[in-house]
C-alpha cells in the first residue's frame, strides 16, 4: 500500500500554505509534477520556494509525469470525451509512475495551486488510479485564489444572504450573467460581454510578486483590464486570473 | 492610526491556519471577539486554542464586543433593513472599542472561522467602522468549510468544466436547485426538499473532533441526515454543517 497526499497549497503567496499542509509536505518522500512546459517555470519555482521554505529534511525527490497529449474539441461532448480519455491516460501514466517511484509504504504527493477541488482533475485522475493500484490518498485543503481575490479587494464574495455562482469564462460566454459571479479559467476576457454597468473585481497572479488587481465596471473599466491583461500575459509568458461580477443594482 | 486585521482562521481546525495568519496573530495586540453566548462556548474554546497554539508571545488580549440586539424579520426587503440597521449599530459599538481599548499605533484583528467573504459580515461592519474612525484593514484569507467539506469526502466541487453554485437554505426552499450547489446557513434541512435522486454530500463540525460527514442521495439518506443533524446539535448545543448538491444526471 502506498499514501499520496493531494496538497493545496495555496493562491501562490508562499505564506498561505497551512499548519496541516506543512505536516504533508514534510511527510512526503515524492512529489509528482506534471510538466507544464517552459512557460510555466515561474509556477515551477514558486513551488520549489514552497517546498525550500517548509521542509525541514531536503531528502524529498521531484518526479516529472509526462502529460499525454490532449485532443481538442469546440462542442461540448466531444470536450467532455476528450477530457475523460486524457484522464484514463494519465492515470495509466501516474499509476506506473507511483509503483516505480514509490516503495511500498512510501508517501508521494500531488500540489494543487488553491485546492484541489476547484478546477483541478488530480482528484478524479487519483479515483481512476486507485482502480489500478493499490493507494490510499488523502486531501489537505488549500486557500484558493477566490480567497485571495476577495481578501486583496477587502470585500465579501457574496451579498447578503444572496448566492454566488462560481463558473468558467466559456459558461459566462454561452450563459450570460444571472447574478454575483466568479470566473475562473477566462482566457478570452469574458466580462467585455456583460452589460456595461457590471461591476468587476479583477486579480492576476494573486499573492505572488507579479500580482495585478483593478475593480470597476465593465464599461468604464473592462478594456483597461483586457489590456492589462495582456500585456501581463505577454510580459510573463503566462497568466493566472479570476474575477468576480455582480450585476448593477 | 489603528491597524486592523481580518483573519480567516480557517473552518474549526487548528492546523487549517496558514503562516500568513500566524504573522498576523503574532502582530496582534487586542483580538476582538462578539459574545455569542454560550452555545457557542465550543468555538471560543477552539478560537483560544489557535491562539495559544500560534502565538508566541502571550501579551494578547481578547475583548468581548457586546452584540446590539436584531430585530426579525421574515420578508426579504425586512430582513435586509433589519440587517443593514444592525451593522450601523455594530459598527458604532466596534469603532467605540477600538478606539477605547486600542492606543494610537495599536493593531486589532478580528478572527473569521473559515474566510472572511464568506456569509460573514465583518468586512461590511469595518467599511462603517472606517467611516467613523482612523483604521486601516487588511484581511488575511483562510481554508472555507467548502473547501473542508470537499477534502474530507476527497470530492471535487465541480463537475468537468461546469459551475457550482454558493447558496443558502433559504435560497434553495425559495428557488430549488438548478445545478450543483454548495449550502450553507441551513437550519431547516432544505435539501429534504430536493428530488430523491439529488446527490448529498453532508459535514457538520469539519475539522474539529466532532467532525460528522455522510453522503448519499436525498431520497435514500436524507432523513438519515436530518436525524443525525439533530442529535449532533441537541448533544453539542450548536451546529454548522455545510452539504453539495447535485442533480441526478
Amino acid at each position: 500500500m502506498r499514501k499520496i497526499h493531494v496538497i493545496g497549497i495555496g493562491a501562490g503567496d508562499p505564506a498561505q500554505v497551512t499548519a496541516q499542509a506543512v505536516e504533508a509536505l514534510n511527510d512526503t518522500d515524492v512529489f509528482f509534477a506534471m510538466d507544464k512546459g517552459e512557460a510555466k517555470s515561474d509556477l515551477v519555482e514558486l513551488r520549489r520556494q514552497i517546498c525550500a521554505r517548509f521542509i525541514a529534511d531536503p531528502g524529498y525527490r521531484f518526479v516529472e509525469l509526462a502529460d499525454p497529449p490532449r485532443e481538442r474539441s469546440d462542442d461540448a461532448d466531444g470536450y467532455r470525451r476528450a477530457v475523460t480519455d486524457w484522464h484514463e491516460a494519465r492515470a495509466r501514466v501516474w499509476a506506473a509512475a507511483i509503483e516505480s517511484e514509490l516503495p511500498d509504504g512510501g508517501v508521494g504527493a500531488f500540489l494543487a495551486w488553491g485546492d484541489p477541488s476547484l478546477y483541478d482533475s488530480t482528484l478524479r485522475i487519483l479515483d481512476r488510479v486507485a482502480a489500478r493500484t493499490d493507494i490510499d490518498y488523502d486531501v489537505i485543503p488549500g486557500v484558493t485564489a477566490i480567497q485571495t481575490l476577495t481578501a486583496r479587494h477587502r470585500i465579501p464574495l457574496n451579498d447578503l444572504g444572496e448566492p454566488v455562482l462560481i463558473t468558467t469564462g466559456r459558461q459566462l460566454r454561452e450563459h450570460g450573467l444571472r447574478g454575483a459571479a466568479v470566473v475562473m479559467l477566462d482566457a478570452e476576457c469574458s466580462f467585455l460581454r456583460c452589460p456595461p454597468d457590471t461591476r468587476i473585481w479583477w486579480g492576476a497572479y494573486l499573492g505572488t510578486p507579479h500580482e495585478l488587481l483593478a475593480d470597476g465596471t465593465v464599461g468604464a473599466d473592462g478594456e483597461r483590464i483586457a489590456t492589462l491583461r495582456a500585456e501581463a500575459r505577454a510580459r510573463h509568458g503566462w497568466i493566472m486570473d479570476t474575477y468576480l461580477l455582480r450585476p448593477s443594482v
